[in-house]
């Protein structure tokens, strides 16, 4: 069997800033996963860099199969989670080194709050693969579309603003 | 010990039509899970009834800890979940009889497509407690809310459309 | 990847009622597991109809892999499971509409005492390939069989009773 | 914490034959789990002596959340498991220092075939508390017992033959 | 598909004594996992037998993946394991039919003190490949070794003395 | 139920530099798991950081119940682990930035290589509460001591060089 060291490694240069301009919302996250590194196969786990530029964000999202727990590197972050039944929200702010944890599958964001800053964190993630779904994107921006009726009906808006939702979010994903 | 065939058991009224009415959305969901039912304790699944008026739907929501597997004992659904990396969508009409899976922690839904007859669903769930995560409750009516900063940059609206959102879902949750 | 929505999708007809003729015991057990429905692959769940015909039964039985959660949809159903260290019976009568839990790997049976009437069940099963071993028909009618001596020693009968039960079974299993 | 080493112990005497006389089957099954060593708690595993008489046996029986892995310390055995779907029987015979496997769920058995000679095994099982449903005594053993119409049925005899099973078998579980 | 019953079956030949003059520390594991039994696999448990010379030793290692219930067959043990956070040794002196649990993934090691009698152990592990870290041979003894100057801090000695010693051991490690 | 953000939060400081001057081998784990963080619970993640000195390391060490995933934050570090069947090292210099994987249960270890720069790296690790078992400590610092006839057997020497090993450890283990 050919498994050596190099399985177990990547050269992942998760200490240089990542380019945030290219995201709308400010953020970019480098995830090492199982499809970046062999190694963490049947595992459990994989990491992450989260870079915000000055009032950036990580904008509401799950992870379906991973609880994460982040602390901050650099900056400060405004971060949240909202529990189900009921919908209640636990939200905190994050100064250097401060460490917290989003439970698996709940909807969570991280916020820059500085005009001038960015902020960087690191992150743990239970999974190997823990898959996400950022919530705009997805129920706005899925391809093919989810209905406007069913999306009028959910947001409780005009058809005619779920098409124009759903027109920004479709340029958002390539694939 | 006082363990007895009742902790097994509910009389559930599963058979029963609930009301649509008092939902915006125009649906019910009947979950028994372990907190109705001590006996499902530490066994892995839980079993819900959902009745859909005419256009009715189970708006997009994620169960945290649950796939579900549903089929439909009267009317139509449009149903759906969108996958992560890519924000694919996966629906397709159901009929009486048919059978569709939602993977754990992905977004879904249920839509009754017919203008005068109601639909009824049966689903069981992979989890003693799956949680459920509306997303639209969720994310504008937290209590406490999310900063609309946060929401009009992940949404790519004005503030001013998120505050009338939060304002509309705000009287959903009551807790 | 040509994963698309059929593959999440079955047309089981779960609404229509079942051929209870065919069987001895006046039943018929309709499973949706991962071989009918590749999308359940690593999911851990599955679902049933059962129809049962007057005084039909869905007789003593185990499930290897999985718990099981039953709604009665139609008629009324003698149902129970027996405990380990010591063999308690916890059984229950169910009407339209009730809930009851079987736990993962006790034997258990579910029976319609209408002399006239059908009965339809649905059940949520958390596994994607759950197993059934059909008490008499695993014991009496394996193949090849288990020795006579075992069994008239485990059933303290005579050989010859065993010998003549053995020959009632072997011709419903047919592999 | 008062935890120490004898939390982890067990003077068990598993080296000394048990009686095997006052069973009806011919065999003693001395089970060291969770209830004996505490120790074992959330480890998920526990071990096994059992004795056969001559002509004894370990009767048809399941662990509803275990597999078993066997080794014979003495004598001869008959073994085998039936597997669901179809009830096909896998069967060998052990002799001294072989080793067989029967899987989680699935209803196993060993018989002694030697006139003369008793038989021992040492057993490893895959759960901190696996549980024991021997077949005959649960299904006619039971407290209070399943009615013999949904036994009739399922054992295709006379109802008549149930109740004389039953009252045979009624005697050997005290509770 | 063509299991059958021999791929649960392993002539293992536990009940034969092992040599254990070709090992250094006078004993000899004879471990009956997936890659000796495929009916193992997906399973979670295996079994082994280990001989022990006068004054031999199972030396310290742990099971990556494995708890390890053991019983003595023959002779007499001094078992225990080490703690983590702090480093306390749960230690135990075991005669023939004692029973002795080794939690996973902790240090652990059997000596025979006898200076006479052999002894004999036979023990089951919560996983279908447990895997072994024998400590001295893994820490000196690996292929390549790890450098002296991490072992010569890690142990407070003179990197010569850690030559030595890695001199010694990697003889005993053939691949 | 009193739960808020602040059990899914801790001022941890992980930014902060941590004293390696009271380590005899220059390095100090600040590890935020269950204990610290109570929102931990049931959701298997924690997070570390790690300072090491010039020359410093965290020497040979296994967690029992966690694989850990790892990026450089600040120098160089020589990292490896040890597999089990054979003892094949697994080793690699990392650089600033670069990731690396320790699986579950194997011996590891990092080292700083630079005679004047300090290092520091931020881990995952997949479990609430990892374990620790620092192989030198625990061999030879354990309390009460495992006796110098099993080790001088193990590591093939004197028992007088285990005495001296044992009473250089002794001092580092206070509880």
């Amino acid at each position: 069997m050919a498994v050596n060291a190099d399985d177990f490694f990547k050269a992942a240069e998760l200490d240089k800033p990542r380019n945030t301009k290219a995201s709308k919302v400010g953020s970019n996250v480098t995830l090492i996963n199982v499809m970046q590194l062999p190694g963490l196969n049947t595992l459990g786990i994989s990491l992450a860099r989260i870079d915000y530029a000055p009032l950036g964000e990580n904008p509401p999202h799950t992870h379906p199969r991973a609880t994460e727990i982040l602390t901050v590197l650099e900056g400060t972050l405004y971060v949240g989670f909202v529990t189900s039944n009921p919908n209640q929200l636990f939200a905190k702010v994050l100064n250097k080194g401060d460490v917290f944890v989003f439970p698996q599958g709940l909807i969570h964001f991280q916020f820059n709050p500085d005009h001038y800053k960015p902020a960087v964190a690191i992150a743990g993630l239970s999974s190997q693969n823990p898959g996400v779904i950022t919530i705009a994107n997805a129920v706005f921006g899925s391809k093919p579309p989810i209905s406007d009726d069913v999306l009028a009906k959910a947001f409780q808006v005009e058809k005619g603003t779920i098409d124009w939702l759903q027109a920004q979010f479709w340029e958002n994903n390539h694939y």
